[in-house]
């Protein structure tokens, strides 16, 4: 075994050796090549090959379950439903039967419907059913995350009984790391840990180990909330129930680390104005359609800004200075303005709340933005002074006021816009920044621009 | 039991019943109000008691297990530090003692030097001699997170004997998910689950039910990396080697969990200009320091950049129109830098990379730029043409090139800088933003005013 962490990327030798077997056509060595390696490692391997219909060739000559687990740790870009689709209907329902019914459900959601339901009727009537019933929740939601795969026992048996059912249940459910207890009409009654049951007298009452779960989920439960009670409590896995508190399901650690990661790096990619659509992975194409309408659209609004210039242009072409003097106001608005933005978001994704509630936040972000728009106010209004001596007194002060109004009108849009939008129950972080800095520049120019026609002229 | 998840901010009547027994001076009576409560909501019920002489009542009135949780489950920012240092090395070691020693190191490590060795020495001194140990370890390393605290056993051991030397380690081990199976020397063999090892028969050799483990990490391997491995493996947690490849101890998912949470927040936080120091709960002061040296540094770089409009004060007189130009044009340059930044930073903290390598996304920019920058420039350009009309096809045409020439900037400098820094070893997120949009600036100013200068006069 090796002590060092493997590397992250399939390496370039490996990729060599599995292209080297498919020209010179001797793919059944191939199960020999990716020898112990661990199917995320495979998964890499395989999405590295450049041709589909090599990557197809690799796929059909793993053993099943191999494949199966491949697939499963896969990215959704990485056009694994196609390659699932292309195994044809036999192939692909037995490598289903292979894996967890989220992992299939996953799978199988980013099929075609017609695909999907081929599929479907391949698979054993009883699994297609379960199947069925995790394609029904939403893709982020608690349902759409867990899996009906779980060890659970009744309150009425002994130590020794719930071990003989783990004996027997335990072999098909993998990684199950706590035991549910259920009561009457599958109502959850709490767990018992693994460790806990090992250590009982085999006569004790399971009753007697249940310990009660921190927090459970409902079916429709938002992924991202899944995600912040499992953090908080450190939960291994958490149970889904429904209204009435019967045992649906549980999502496992594993699948709420993606989730964490699949939203922040949607929050990163709206707050720069990336459709979260935009793949990481994806081609230049992907990203001109992810990115352009969002440019437009800040075109529009940067010109809209931008406009009132031009209401002001006798002004400019006495004191060209002003042009100057404009976009570096605007800009620490516009700055000040993303501070504000990235830690009101930030705050709201990760649940903190400040104790004074949520609009408390607006009030820091205006004191932060009174006394940051000061301190740069008077450093820029003192270079104004110096560089235009003719006049500097009355110009350091259209700097002063224009600056600090920009800052503190930043800092209060900054922290207000994500705080309403989330009350409104909707994402925080979608077109904030537009908003801030169409907003930042419009103040930035009109102030400067009317306080100098007022003071100057 | 609750069929809801519980709220995740302490709720303020609960709140308000602590407060109430707290100036009744009843805090006898505080064991019944916490009663079955998770550490984590005391944690946020004792974060939001105002005063911290009412903060150390309110923990001294605690069961000694529990306030022991509790502050694990407080964050730094919640003072827990002053409470340890507060209730005096002989209860605070009585605290420390009931923890994990992951978790009383991480307490330790935020106390000051003098009571962190008080503390210390009123520990046992073996126990003190594992923290000291863990102490050593930098706090972002996989050292910093790991808990020395497991279960292993020998490969020459039965099934049978492993199931009794579970017995007997791992009541004081809290969740261990997986048995580590170390050799001669402590070298880690692999690991037996839990449930393999129930299910197999009790004369089994364990060494038959040994299998590898995907990973392992050395101690002075960064949070970040161990968060990424254990992500890709789907590891409940991960063992920490020796360059030997001796077992030094392991890491749990739900420390992982915190860590992506945090470089999460610390590259939105970096992206935006917020020095990550600032706590998302922390007061307008701490924002302040935090934010303004950042913003000084701007006023610099904008002001330097906006310099050259000086240079063209002559130009700008004769068309005053070109005041409304520039921001708009440097305004896109930094939006589709921003852009390029947010996707390019993303994708080195979640590991993905395209097959072509690091630098392959640099091409990509420039790709994606050519292509929005002719659709922006021409926008823009109809628009400046129809504005103006006596000179509309030349004005047309220095919108045109510089919008094209600065996107395609904007885009090529959003993917090098930050790829570049990590190449070097440094955050890629650190002080990218500044330098894409110092030069966008630069850029848009200068290709306007020149092209103007050049076409037009």
């Amino acid at each position: 075994m090796s002590t060092e962490a493997p590397p992250v990327v399939a390496s370039r030798a490996a990729l060599e050796e599995l292209l080297d077997l498919v020209a010179r056509g001797e793919l059944t060595r191939l199960p020999a090549l990716v020898g112990e390696m661990h199917p995320s490692d495979i998964a890499d391997l395989l999405a590295s090959v450049p041709s589909e219909d090599q990557r197809l060739e690799v796929l059909k000559a793993l053993p099943t379950e191999v494949a199966s687990e491949t697939l499963a740790e896969m990215e959704e870009d990485e056009d694994r439903a196609e390659l699932l689709t292309e195994l044809g209907a036999r192939r692909g329902a037995a490598l289903l039967q292979e894996l967890a019914d989220d992992d299939a459900a996953d799978l199988l959601g980013e099929l075609d419907p017609g695909d999907r339901d081929r599929m479907l009727a391949a698979l054993p009537s009883e699994e297609a059913g379960e199947i069925r019933e995790l394609l029904r929740y939403g893709e982020e939601t608690a349902g759409g995350l867990m899996t009906t795969s779980l060890v659970s026992v009744s309150t009425t048996a002994t130590a020794a009984e719930a071990i003989a059912e783990i004996r027997e249940k335990g072999r098909e459910v993998e990684e199950f790391y706590t035991v549910f207890v259920v009561g009457r009409r599958g109502l959850l009654e709490g767990t018992v840990p693994l460790d806990d049951l090992i250590l009982a007298d085999p006569g004790d009452p399971v009753q007697s180990l249940v310990v009660p779960v921190p927090a459970t989920v409902l079916p429709d439960t938002d992924q991202e909330e899944v995600g912040r009670v499992m953090g908080r409590y450190n939960l291994v896995n958490i149970p889904v129930v429904n209204d009435e508190g019967s045992l649906l399901g549980r999502i496992t650690f594993d699948d709420v680390i993606d989730v964490i990661e699949a939203e922040t790096t949607e929050d990163i990619l709206r707050l720069a104005g990336v459709s979260d659509e935009e793949e990481l992975k994806g081609g230049w194409v992907d990203s001109v359609r992810s990115r352009l309408p969002w440019l437009v659209l800040n075109l529009v609004t940067a010109g809209v800004a931008a406009s009132v210039i031009l209401k002001f242009e006798e002004v400019i072409s006495q004191l060209t200075f002003l042009a100057f003097l404009m976009p570096v106001i605007a800009a620490l608005g516009g700055n000040t303005g993303t501070q504000a933005l990235a830690v009101t978001i930030r705050r709201i994704a990760v649940g903190d709340e400040l104790p004074g509630g949520r609009f408390q936040v607006v009030g820091k972000e205006v004191l932060v933005g009174l006394l940051n728009g000061l301190v740069l106010g008077v450093v820029f209004a003192l270079f104004a002074y110096v560089y235009v001596p003719e006049d500097g007194l009355r110009i350091g002060v259209v700097v002063l006021l224009a600056m600090w109004a920009n800052i503190v009108v930043a800092g209060f849009a900054g922290a207000l816009i994500p705080t309403v939008l989330k009350r409104l129950g909707a994402d925080p972080a979608v077109a904030s920044s537009v908003f801030v800095h169409t907003l930042t520049d419009l103040v930035g120019f009109i102030m400067v621009l009317s306080l100098a026609r007022g003071l100057l002229f």
